[in-house]
């Protein structure tokens, strides 16, 4: 999917949300209970996405929660993404794996995000250095996005870090040098909104994956106000908050009414 | 496990050996092609393991290699684990999964290692801080193992970076004031013996597991003379250099042999 994709998809949404599926069977509504993980998260995640779809512009399944669960989980996970690409075709779908691993570990990572399973994007961490990336940014239409810079409190451990330039700034500089924005993009977390306005000063083309809009506390107009580019350049993630919105038998109109309210967007409110 | 469990078990077998099981279908000999994806992974894994246990003390399954191949790689990961556990029960037994998560997400990772599957350690990678590695420790017996200085080329992108102190050395320091050595290893590569004694200098305790020997280049009593401790201290790890000693059928018998030249120490060489 290009960037041009995107920006359609947010012109015709309204919408700059991304869907963050962390579907955790324990907290599930009671009738899903009664049934197997599988058949528990797989059902649940399609009724979610099917209600959110017509406000948001992409779907991030969250590899722990299933792979916590095991193979039962795994298999949630693979009929999710069929159902994302059979029944809503346009949505752009990310992994957040969080991989970082070299060279032909790395190659085999990206095989399972978009061969196993078809993955436009998936989260990666940069601390091993270019080779844990390399490996994501020969496939056309798909995309590594590097974790930059984190909405948790530890990112001042070393993310923030740094002699005069800080580590995460070191990283995208780094990261530029090897791919173009059409197979990169970088998360930046929502709750330092300053320093999203400065990464967009020297990062101006690429995507970011903005997580911690909502549960974590971000303002979704305030990241798009800081963050934003000619072509959206914003994929604002949420994910408690919305499919978490009521835990009742109401979960799928109450998930529908938060996404409809998050990381609106007009074309007038762009850079 | 114990590191008291881990230096007994070297004692027993003469080796501070663990064995990478980067076992990748498209390699595999010829009788194993004409089977499907699991019993093909699962019965070589199971080869390997026999004819290697008596000259290691852990195994290492790269989760990439399995997550490449979908449903059936997490099955023929799941059984390798199992085969492990019931046939040679001593083992110390790694998910090298570089994970990277945080708060939440990150316990879910644990949950899935350490409850959903049986593993001694997990890798991981320190880029988001602390609140990465945190849900991890809380498991007795079990350890986060954290990536500090790895073998690769890119290494020098940031971990060998920094003001004065390189970045690895900020991760370990960081890393250790929130853990302790039974419940935290690093990740220390072989190619770097010089600043593997370095390493051994501010870090005494905590055991350290090697990669980067035999098909990377790293040599084994170089990494022993410069980095084990009174309790051993080491996991040096081969993949490629055990697992495909030969292509033929006489594939575990090359990697009994393979394996039982690579890390052999003796209780007099250590410091």
């Amino acid at each position: 999917m290009t960037r041009e994709d995107l920006f359609r998809s947010m012109m015709e949404t309204g919408s700059m949300l991304c869907v963050g599926l962390d579907t955790n069977y324990a907290l599930l509504p009671g009738r899903f209970r009664s049934l197997g993980v599988y058949d528990a998260v797989a059902s649940f995640n399609r009724e979610i996405i099917d209600a959110t779809a017509p406000f948001c512009i992409a779907f991030k399944p969250n590899l722990a929660f299933y792979e916590s669960r095991g193979l039962e989980g795994m298999r949630a996970l693979e009929a999710t993404v069929d159902y994302i690409r059979t029944s809503h075709p346009g949505k752009f779908l990310i992994a957040d794996a969080k991989r970082g691993d070299i060279g032909n570990t790395a190659s085999m990572y990206a095989e399972a995000y978009f061969k196993a399973m078809d993955f436009d994007a998936v989260t990666l961490s940069p601390y091993m250095g270019t080779d844990a990336v390399a490996p994501f940014l020969s496939y056309p239409g798909k995309y590594a996005i590097v974790v930059a810079l984190s909405s948790n409190p530890s990112a001042a451990d070393f993310e923030l870090g740094g002699d005069g330039k800080p580590l995460y700034r070191k990283v995208m500089e780094r990261m530029m040098e090897i791919s173009s924005p059409d197979n990169m993009m970088f998360v930046v977390g929502a709750t330092r909104a300053q320093e999203l306005k400065g990464v967009r000063g020297f990062c101006p083309d690429n995507f970011f994956l903005v997580p911690g809009v909502g549960a974590q506390g971000g303002s979704a107009p305030e990241v798009i106000q800081n963050g934003s580019n000619k072509l959206g350049g914003l994929l604002i993630n949420s994910s408690r908050s919305i499919i978490y919105a009521s835990s009742g038998d109401d979960f799928a109109d109450a998930a529908a009414a938060a996404a409809s309210v998050t990381a609106r967007f007009t074309p007038a409110g762009l850079c």
